[in-house]
């Protein structure tokens, strides 16, 4: 027997509660573990999961879906190279539109507390199914497996509870009903209102290639509790992990009793993209776009009278003035760019060291000697295969390769810079046909900002040599204003500097991490605590997460009537 | 000596809880009297307010401001006829601009119970020149005394303080600082977390003609509150009240050491507008307008990566299916159609009543006898000069004269038409040359929708005869999702038909009055209770007041660092 609304609402109450104590407090909280250890699971898990994702290759993908028109899929390992041949089905967007309208009218009158608790529900399955995830992850974006496992895992569903705990808090923002009574004159006006959320209409969700889950959980998540269906559009080179999504939401609500056209999937390729379709239709009336800043900026520029939220890229940057102890500096810094090949929203690529060099407790340290410290740091990871594969993972798209090389051969021909390491795969020790790269080092001096003044999506970090830790600070953040930054990096001992610093960083919209070394990554984001974009740089509009995340998605309509009088009332 | 900035915060917060209190209960609050009785007001302000307002006339107006470049006013009283000629100041936009970027420097490092405290300050003063006030807004919008004195003060800062309240919950949802501990591996990672509130930008705001505080308080105030100064832009020929509200601002901002160039008026004339300038410089990040459908929807079709808040117009509707009192239920119709002689974006202009009669408690009424009531009780306002003054004011520009005449011929030529009252003007008891106009009534057959599908600004009552109340509902919010509606009533004694109705409201995004008598104006929105403008139809997308109209003012930027140990902190 199916469970009750009543009873997967209740079921589901104390996570939901205490997810909006977690986002109140700011403190440390999950309801997943984020490690890929066999003793944090039940045992056979990870066995189990890669026997799923297994399962999945070579044949049609398994979602009935409405208006199917034709099979497609082109993923590639960048693992392995070869194919995944998982064929989806391919939607008539008229259909799943039209779906979605018919869904939307049920869903709408659901209580919002229900509608919360069944995303947690496809959440807590999602997690369950987390092995096969990760395995799914890496395959088509080129993760290592940890971090396909926690980063594309709990990490993201984290953020979509997060989601969930401020469209709770905006829609209890809405009182149901209210008497209000006033005098007017000598009349006394008693009247009944009552305050309606209505949703704003039909949310499409475009996902990036690199990082799929992590932004379209929130974004589902927050227009699906505040009544809205879903559409999910992945990137053509990326489907499989939001078409295993879109697979349990569909199941889940189905089990449930509910309309599984509320959560569909839009398949297109690249040569024949299909958002514009969807953005362009009256019914649809929320965007959430995570890409490529060509696309986001189109968007940003012509979409109008719908809800637009975006996240891009930007060119995030350190600024190392002075520090403690270079080689956890440099260590930091290092396994920052290294991450995900650099191919992650956060990664750094500017590093600013003050030409006279830096101060540090081992004493003064010269640009050369720090770039140095860049660089061994670097070697440290990509020498050691196994270290390499669980950090650098693979490149997910050959044009990346293809665009280090090509900085590569401008910094050669520039005479203000200079070729600290050059760029070359690893050997990755399970998969040798991998796709991967480690980072290319550039020392620039001042005055060669063409090669580093836009984002390069791929590993190459900058070593560029500033006048000092203040014009550092000043170039990073009017980059930052022009081209955007999502997560920003400064090392410094001297509080004098970082206190005079902190106002550009805030003006120019730049979320700081100041001095983090160790276990830690310093690009980490944690859901709720570490707010994700500020909107106030071009890397994006949409922050994860804040009441302006979700207080749009739905509207408010009221009706209000004189008050039923007791006496009235109780002979009715 | 001046009151301290901490002295006027505690001054001020009563008030404020008392707001944030009134909003989350939906009762009615207001710390002001809307009722310009003597006996509420201190000795001798009514005189001392109408001396203050003629004071004002044949001069220049006194505003000293950035970039002044020349003068500027060309206001004609509806009531008089007569020029005001008052002459404003008129400055170069990039002078306006610059000078708001500058005074948020300082703006948006203040505490923000601080900027709310001087906009309950501002409000505060405002309410103190409130009969002067009423006398600026009457001679340039042709509202009534008493409609001026309410629905232009009390009833509008109500609205102010209203949008302090949510901006302030929108801003104490983001905690200013935490300490975040998490173990990463073997390791405790421990790091303090401070969020910064950092205002959007510029906020414009738009003032429409015919009401322009009542709109203009709540967008200048979540903008200030949140951080951002605002250049207000009156409609040309309704300058007075705002340049009034710019002066207090501006003087209220200096006494209290703040910059008054938070606050700016740009004037302009109907011949050379010059909002576009203003919405296309990329300083000005946040547009509140409220006017024209026309101008509106060239903004939501065209306003791109800010912010815009709208509200036009639309066809609000009354739908008489069936009532107890006849009489009563003309009466409030009537009401509501006459108060300022239609010229409210909360007026209604289609009455539909089913073409075979309604049951009222006194037997069933004909088509014919129901449209009669309706014109009966609009002559008992119209037929009686101070009764008429009272409600309906002046028509403040002659268009709108003009149209209702144009539709009168279209009537006349229209065999499904029939004209039940003739517009005409009423003489005004105290301006004999006052522009005034009671309302044309016309009664339509089914299919005359040529006529009464769009707004009309000015005094018409179309009464339309529908094959039943329901195909009247299915009408009535067709046209509100395809044009718009602010406010609509319905009127009806079987719960069945009310039920089945709600829906359709609902998802058509307008907010209903149910079977409204009596004393308070069917048309009448209490600040703090009533939700105005939904945002799900072309009449806007901006609702007074809401979280999302408060949650993108402002933005979240974090810095994050490894916390100082105990021991460390205290011996530093």
């Amino acid at each position: 027997m199916t469970e009750s609304l009543e009873a997967l609402t209740a079921r589901h109450a104390p996570t939901h509660e205490a997810a909006i104590q977690a986002v109140n407090s700011r403190k440390n909280w999950s309801p997943f573990r984020d490690s890929p250890s066999a003793k944090f699971h039940p045992s056979g898990a990870p066995e189990v999961g890669k026997a799923a994702f297994e399962a999945l290759l070579g044949r049609p993908f398994d979602l009935e879906q409405p208006g199917i028109t034709g099979q497609s899929g082109k993923e590639v390992s960048p693992f392995t190279r070869k194919p995944l041949n998982i064929e989806y089905p391919v939607s008539d967007p008229a259909a799943l539109i039209s779906a979605a309208q018919e869904a939307m009218e049920d869903w709408r009158k659901l209580a919002y507390e229900t509608r919360i608790a069944l995303c947690l529900e496809i959440a807590q399955r999602l997690y369950a199914r987390n092995f096969e995830m990760a395995h799914s992850v890496m395959h088509v974006a080129g993760q290592s497996y940890t971090q396909a496992f926690s980063g594309s895992g709990p990490n993201a569903l984290d953020r979509g509870i997060e989601a969930l705990a401020y469209a709770a808090k905006a829609m209890r923002d809405v009182l149901p009903t209210v008497r209000w009574d006033r005098t007017f004159g000598k009349e006394d006006v008693s009247l009944d209102k009552l305050y309606t959320i209505v949703p704003r209409g039909i949310g499409l969700v475009i996902c990036c290639a690199s990082f799929p889950t992590w932004n379209a959980y929130p974004a589902m998540f927050a227009s699906l509790a505040t009544g809205n269906p879903v559409i999910v559009k992945p990137h053509p080179i990326a489907i499989l992990p939001m078409a295993i999504v879109v697979q349990e939401c569909r199941k889940t609500l189905s089990e449930y009793g509910c309309d599984p056209n509320l959560v569909t999937l839009a398949i297109d390729t690249l040569d024949a993209p299909v958002a514009q379709r969807f953005i362009d239709d009256p019914a649809v009336q929320i965007i959430d776009f995570t890409g490529s800043p060509r696309y986001g900026g189109h968007l940003e520029r012509t979409v109008t009278g719908k809800l637009l939220f975006t996240e891009t890229a930007g060119i995030n940057s350190v600024v190392l003035e002075s520090c403690a102890d270079l080689d956890a500096t440099a260590m930091a810094t290092a396994r920052a760019t290294c991450l995900f090949s650099a191919q992650m929203c956060t990664s750094p690529q500017n590093v600013y060291v003050p030409a006279g060099g830096i101060d540090t407790a081992d004493g003064h340290k010269s640009f050369e000697e720090v770039a140095s410290a860049l660089v061994a740091a670097i070697d440290n990871i990509a020498d050691n295969p196994s270290v390499a594969a669980g950090i650098m993972g693979a490149v997910q798209a050959g044009p990346s390769c293809d665009l280090v090389r090509r900085i590569e051969e401008r910094a050669a021909q520039n005479p203000g810079a200079k070729i600290l390491r050059r760029p070359a795969p690893y050997p990755h020790p399970d998969y040798p046909d991998a796709r991967t790269m480690t980072p290319l080092v550039v020392a620039l001096t001042v005055g060669n900002a063409a090669l580093y003044a836009e984002e390069h999506f791929g590993p190459v970090m900058f070593v560029i040599a500033a006048p000092d830790g203040d014009a550092a600070v000043a170039e990073a953040t009017a980059l930052a204003r022009q081209h955007g930054a999502i997560s920003s990096y400064l090392y410094s001992t001297d509080e004098a500097f970082i206190d005079r610093s902190l106002d550009a960083y805030e003006t120019s919209g730049m979320n700081l991490s100041i001095n983090l070394h160790g276990a830690m990554w310093a690009n980490f984001a944690a859901a709720y605590s570490d707010y994700h974009v500020t909107g106030l740089n071009p890397a994006g509009n949409a922050c994860l997460a804040d009441l302006a995340f979700v207080a749009g998605r739905f509207r408010i309509v009221q009706h209000r009537r004189p008050a039923v009088k007791e006496a009235e009332s109780h002979a009715a």
